[in-house]
C-alpha cells in the first residue's frame, strides 16, 4: 500500500503541490540519538547543485513531530515533515486536463478520475523527499551495526554497494534480499530495470563464487559475481547491485499532450525541469538500500 | 515472509526431500469453475522435456486439499500438495555437511544454524512447483477477465508479455506495478536482473511515448518502450517486461565444496543435475506475473 | 505495528506532550468532499464540556497536510496533525522517573528502556485524538453508503449500533468481524471488556434467532440477541455491542508511586486529570467501530 | 485474511468436509525438537471425552509435510494436514439449500453465493483443529522460555492465565497486548465476550494495583486486577482474562430453517449435534493464547 518495510517501515505522504511531503518512520529503536545534520545532508544530495539540474530551490527543512525527546528517539513512531516552500503551480495551469506523454497524468487520471495536476500530484519527485529522510535515518541505525551504504553512478546505470551485512539476512522463497531489494528499486520514479551482482554473465565459473580457504585471506569468497547474495540471502560479502534509469521525460521545448477524450495538443509546460537528473539518484539508491536492508536484518534477527 | 500477495494470495511450503510441495491459496472468488488439466500442462512446462534438462521425473499429481465443492472453488482457502517421489536422497549423502560454491548452502547454515541438505532443501528449485500451480489457477481469473500472458526466451533472458490488462492498475509509490513485478520475478531461484520495457535507451523521445490521437487507432501510444506501465501504473497497453537468469551451478563434474570451519574439499555431487534449465523458467516467469498482475488487479478494484 | 487496517488504513503518531498528534488515512476513496466541520464536532464531543471532565483545553485544530485538492479527496494518503498546545509539562516534573501504578509507565519503562515522563507520553490518551478524526472520515464515507453509528453510554459500559451494514462483511476464521471490533474496542486506552450481543445467555433459543418469514416483516430475525453478526459474518441486521473501561486511575489526591529499583515514593500527581471520563468514550467507541466496518466492507467487495 | 500472526504465523485451510484440514505454520525458530505425543494429547482435550460432547470420532492423525528433518524443525515452513474420516455428509442433505438459525449458513450464503451445505463447510468448529496442533507447537517454545499457560472453566465463562510472561511484550496504541487477545479469542467460534483482568468494578484503587516495594515480595504489584497488563503491555505479572461463548446453537430435536426465498421449514438437523461443548473449549482457548502470546514476544524481541 502506502507503507514500505514490515519492521522498520516508512509511511509517507505528500503531493508535490500539497501543503507539505512527510511521513512516519515505525520501528526505529529507543535510545538513538537522532543526527539533524546528517539528514540535513542527505537532502543535500538529493537536491543537487549542479546547472544542469532542477532550478527549485526547497529550503528542505525537517520538522519532526514526535518522537524524540531531548535528542534521543522514544521507540515511538518518528513523524516528520517538509513543507512545500518553493511552489509555482500557476506554471502547471496550461497543463490542466492534459496528460504528458511519458507520465503518469494519463494512469492516474485513469485510476483516480481526477488528479492534482500541478506537479505531477503524487507521482512527482518530490515525495523522495521523505525517502530520503527515513533513508538517514536507517544509515545511522545500520552504521552503529557496522553496515555502511555507498554508491557511484554513470550516465543511466546508478551502483550501489553495502559493507559489512552479516550473513543470514533475506528470506527464503519469496523475501530474498534480492526481490526486496528490486522492489525498493524499481519503486524510484524513473527506474527501469534491476540488476544484482555480475549479471550478463553465462558462465558456470563466474556464478560459482570460489570459495576461500579458511585463514588465507578476509573474505569469505574469492570473487563476489554473485554480489553477496546465494539463494536471496546474504553471505556477508558486499552486496553489490545496480540500478538502470530513463531520463526526465518532460521536455520544456514543448511536447504533444492528450486530453481524455483522445485529442492532441502541443504544450510548453512551464514550470522547472530537469534536462538531467541522475546526480540527484544516487542518494535515493542509497536511501531505499538503507531502509530495505535494515527491514530485513531485524527481520533475520526476530 | 513465506506468503505472497496481499488479496490474492499464496503461503507455500516443502523442501526438496521433504515428504510433499504445497501451498494454500487466499482470495480465490467463489464460483470459478477450475480447469485441473491447465494446471497440469502448466506443471510439464515446468518439467521440461529435453535431454538437456532434468532427468527427475516426478509425476506432479496435484492433490487439492480443500476449497473446491462439485467442482467449483467455495471462495475459501484453496490448499493443495504435491507429494515428492521421485527422490534419491541418498545422492546428496556426499554432500551432508558440506557447502557447494554458487549455491544457498552456506547461507542457510549461517541462518538457520543447521539445515536439510538433501537436495538443496528449501532453497531448491522444486518449490517453484506451487508457484506453477497457483500461477495456473490465477492464470484461469485473468483469462475470464480477457488478460492473457505469454512469453518468449533466449539463452539467458526470460521476456513476458501481459495483453489486456485495463489501466489504473498498480499503487502509486510503493507498490508500482514494475516495482511489484521485479519482486516477484527476483524471488525465481537464479534470477539475477529485472527490466521493463525498453530500457537503456537513453533519448527522451523514446521514453516519452507518443500517444495516438483518439481514433487514429487501436492503441493508447504509438510505440510502447515503457512497457505499459507509466508511474508505476499500468496504462491500457501490453505491459513487457524481461527477466535475466543465470545458468544452473552444480557442474556434476566436481565442485570444490566448504565445511563450516573453511577446510575446502573436492567432491562430484552426485544427484542429478541441470546443465541448462532455461526452457523451465518461461512457466514459472508467467506464474508469477499472473498472480502478481492478479493481487494488484483486485487492490485496484477495491 | 502502528497501523490498524487494511484497505482503510490510520497510521497515527504522536505524544502527549510532543509536538503534535496525528496520522496518515490511506485507503479513502477518490472524489469524496470531506466535510470538515463534522470533523471537528467529533474532535468536540472527544473533548466534552462537564466540569467533570478534564480540564486540559485543547483547540484540537486538524492541520490537513495532503490528499486534498479544491475541497475533494485525490485519493492519495489523507496527512493531518493537531498541535499539542495546552501543554504544561512541568506538572509532571514530580513524576520524572516515577512509575504511577495502573499507568503504563512502568511497562513502557521495561519496554524501552526510557521514556516520555511527560504526560503519559504515547500511552496518553491524547493519541485517541488520530482516531477520532481517521473516524470522522469513515463516517462520511459509511454515510454514502447508508451506514451510521451510533452510541449510548452509563457509568462503566459503553454500547454501539451500526445500521445499515449489508450482509456478508467480515472474513472467516480469523478476520470474523466480531474479532476485529473486539481488537479495535479493546485497542482504546482503558478499555476492559468487550460483549456481542446479548451474551450471559445460555439458552440455545435466544442465540437461534428465529428467521421472519418472507414478507411478514422488515428484518431478517425476529430478535437480535447475535448482535448482527452469524459466524463472523454480518447478516444485514443492526451490529451490537458493548465495551466495558474502568475509570481513569490517577487519584489527583495522591498516588504511591516506584523508581525502577523498586523504592515507593507518595506523590501528588500535578497536571490534569479526569475523575471521570466515560462520557468522552462514545464518540472513540464510534469512531473505531467506523474505521473497522469500513475497512472489512471494502475487503468484502473486493 | 486467512492467517494469523506477524512473525509467528499460521494459514489455516480445510472444511468441514472437504478432504483435510491444516494448516501452515511460518516463523517457527529452527533447531526445536518437536514433540508429537503433546500435539495428540491437545487434540485429544479438543475431542472431549463425555457423553455429552460430540459422538464424531475422529482419529485426529497429523500428518506433517514440511519443516521437519530428523526430528527437528528447519525454521522453514511446518505444513500439516489432519484428513476428515468420520464424515457422514449424507446427514446434512436434509438441510442442502437450507439456513439454521444461529448459525452462519445465511452468512456465508451471502457473502459467497453458494456454499457447502455439508456439516457447516469452514464456518465449522473443525477447522478449529488447525488452530489446536499451531497452539501446541507455541506452547512447546513459550515453555522452553519459561512461559505456561493454563485455563479453568464454568458453564458459559473460559478463564485463561499465562505465567512467566517477561514485562514489555505487547505493542502501543493498536497492537496492544489485551486488543490482541480480544481478537483472538473473538474468533473462536461461539465466542461472545472478552473480558481482561477483573473488569467490572469501578474503583479506581482496585484498578490502580498497589507496587509491592522492593524486596518485600516476590511480586511486582501486591494485587492483580488489571490482568497483568498495563497500557496494553505485559508487566511480568500472570495474565488473566475471561472468554464467554454461547451454546451450540443447533438443536437435534429440530429447528426452523429457511431458504433464501425467506421461505421457512421445519428439519431435523441429523449429522451429530454437541449438547454441550464447554468442556472442548479450554484447549482452543489455550491454543489461540499460546500463539497470541509467542507472536507478540518475537514482536517485543525484534
Amino acid at each position: 500500500m502506502n507503507s514500505f518495510g514490515t519492521l522498520f517501515r516508512l509511511t509517507t505522504f505528500g503531493e508535490s503541490h500539497g501543503a507539505a511531503i512527510g511521513g512516519i518512520i515505525d520501528g526505529c529503536p529507543a535510545g538513538l540519538f537522532l543526527d539533524m545534520n546528517l539528514v540535513d545532508s542527505e537532502l543535500l544530495r538529493r537536491r543537487g547543485d549542479s546547472p544542469d539540474t532542477t532550478s527549485r530551490r526547497e529550503a528542505d527543512h525537517v520538522e519532526w513531530l514526535s518522537g524524540l525527546f531531548e535528542g534521543h528517539t522514544l521507540g515511538t513512531p518518528l513523524a516528520f515533515l517538509v513543507r512545500n516552500e518553493d511552489c509555482r503551480p500557476q506554471d502547471y495551469d496550461a497543463l490542466r486536463g492534459l496528460c504528458r506523454p511519458g507520465h503518469a497524468d494519463y494512469t492516474y487520471e485513469s485510476k483516480y478520475g481526477h488528479r492534482d495536476h500541478r506537479g505531477g500530484g503524487r507521482a512527482s519527485g518530490r515525495e523522495t523527499v521523505a525517502r530520503v529522510v527515513a533513508g538517514a535515518v536507517a544509515k545511522q541505525i545500520l552504521s552503529q551495526k557496522g553496515i555502511s551504504i555507498t554508491s557511484t553512478f554513470d550516465a543511466s546505470s546508478v551502483s550501489c554497494t553495502a559493507i559489512g551485512l552479516p550473513a543470514g539476512v533475506g528470506e527464503p522463497v519469496f523475501d530474498r534480499l534480492n526481490a526486496r531489494l528490486a522492489y525498493a528499486m524499481l519503486s524510484i520514479p524513473s527506474a527501469v530495470s534491476f540488476t544484482m551482482g555480475d549479471a550478463g554473465n553465462d558462465n558456470i565459473d563466474v556464478w560459482a563464487d570460489a570459495w576461500t580457504p579458511h585463514g588465507k585471506g578476509p573474505t569469505l569468497t574469492a570473487t563476489n559475481h554473485c554480489g553477496g547474495v546465494q539463494g536471496g540471502i546474504s553471505n556477508g560479502m558486499p552486496v553489490v547491485f545496480h540500478v538502470g534509469f530513463h531520463p526526465p521525460v518532460t521536455d520544456p521545448d514543448g511536447m504533444l499532450c492528450r486530453d481524455m477524450e483522445g485529442n492532441l495538443k502541443q504544450v510548453v509546460p512551464g514550470g522547472r525541469h530537469d534536462r538531467s537528473h541522475i546526480t540527484r539518484l544516487p542518494v535515493i539508491v542509497e536511501a531505499m538500500a538503507a531502509i530495505t536492508l535494515l527491514d530485513l536484518l531485524l527481520q533475520a534477527n526476530s
